[in-house]
């Protein structure tokens, strides 16, 4: 049997990749979640028909969701990730030393813990053999309403703004965020493909810079996402992610990063003029 | 009809578009050439099957190739395109007010007629209408065999490294552009993308590199190609493209570049981990 799986980004467009075998099909009461393995991507994890994550490019979305902040906190040492139940974060979080915990709060139980069997590369960090770790299957908003004043950084690695993620593009959620981090606190957003979300992005820049003094486009290249092209925001109480970054810090990192370097993270800010437009203010 | 276009970057993945219509579908000497109708890219050019360029997302490309050559090198007169038969290098480089002279081999004199007649604003600069633009239907390797010391900068507007640009990948081939170019000549070459082509940007990397003293990589995001990461080779007698840049004067610039800034200059040649590694010394 030849099966291929198409994405579309829009109705016009998407992605096509050939399936080999179905690991799991099925629905929580948030959303469906399915695990195929392909060839050209190895095992991709698809949250309501949308691709997730891939085992050969997940790096490149792990590395910047996560290191840029860590290198620009001086000592990030309690770290939230708010989504993100696959693990990759917490992996790359935990790379870290000067973190003393990590914490997930992920809504849904079942991307957990389809994570821990299916995708072990990814999710070694959060099956209980890191003490480190800390797992909460919760409501992330309801979460840092009751943690405020807790973290040096929250990344919000969520999934697009529709079904369950909705809230986590809001202002009352940036709100939250701001007050759920310690006087000094980062957060880190995934925020959508400058090439197709023009107007997605627009309005949560605007969301953040209402709450946040400090808000930053970066970008990364993940050919799974829609165009390729994906951005984060650095939305920021006290440190800058280019004027206050250290370099040398950085580059003196003891893991391998296969994507991020002190050279990159600088890059990374640098926009084209399609993309600063989008979040012009 | 619902008609779909699927280009395969791989026998595993591919991108699909909604087609509406085939505006040209016929084959030269050289190669098939095609020109479909797009709703989400508009219209799109394909040479033997591969999406060459869409009306889009050229923008990217064609600023890319184009402007960091023009502003690192201090008087960029004479400005020679191997291949780009489309005309969108022509149309940015003669945007540049110090070039005198803009002048385009393509081996295929049919890309120019299509281009000219169905991307009127990709080929606005070659059909005729501008006093500073010579056209050659010819093979680049002859033509810059017949012009020595005759080019500030030459660029690399090629197909992948199958079919007819098969030998513009070549160490022989980077000596002729070299002899070609003057004594502070400047060659810039689209060099594939870096997470699928490791093997052909080693090759193409050392090539350069026996032949020109600076040779760095820089990247595009292009979502219509494959991965939707793109390379570019800058090989240079003696104008380094970081820190020879001058900043101010990309800033000063007197047209819009929907990609290229004097910032983004500088982010594109700060690279992932990996794709140092492809080219690594």
């Amino acid at each position: 049997m030849d099966m291929w799986y198409t994405e579309k980004h829009s109705e016009n467009v998407g992605i096509t990749m050939r399936v080999t075998q179905t690991l799991f099909s099925g629905s929580s009461e948030f959303q469906q979640l399915d695990v195929l393995d392909t060839l050209e991507y190895g095992r991709m994890m698809l949250l309501d028909g949308l691709v997730m994550l891939t085992e050969r490019d997940e790096f490149v979305y792990h590395d910047m969701i996560v290191h840029p902040a860590l290198f620009v906190h001086p000592n990030p040492e309690r770290v939230l990730v708010i989504g993100g139940g696959d693990g990759g974060s917490i992996r790359e979080i935990t790379k870290h030393p000067q973190v003393k915990e990590a914490v997930l709060c992920e809504i849904d139980g079942l991307v957990i813990e389809k994570s821990i069997e299916l995708l072990p590369q990814v999710a070694c960090d959060i099956d209980g053999s890191n003490p480190r770790v800390t797992l909460h299957v919760d409501d992330g908003l309801a979460y840092i309403r009751a943690h405020q004043n807790s973290f040096d950084v929250i990344l919000v690695d969520s999934t697009d703004p529709i079904g369950p993620a909705v809230g986590l593009f809001e202002e009352d959620f940036y709100r939250l965020v701001h007050s759920a981090l310690r006087p000094d606190g980062i957060m880190v957003a995934q925020s959508e493909s400058p090439f197709y979300h023009a107007q997605i992005q627009k309005d949560m820049y605007r969301n953040m810079r209402t709450v946040f003094p400090i808000v930053e486009m970066y970008q990364a290249f993940i050919p799974t996402y829609p165009s390729g092209y994906w951005s984060f925001a650095f939305a920021s109480k006290k440190y800058h992610p280019v004027t206050d970054f250290k370099r040398e810090r950085a580059a003196a990192r003891t893991f391998y990063t296969k994507y991020y370097n002190e050279d990159l993270h600088l890059g990374a800010f640098m926009l084209p003029t399609f993309a600063r437009e989008n979040i012009a203010e």
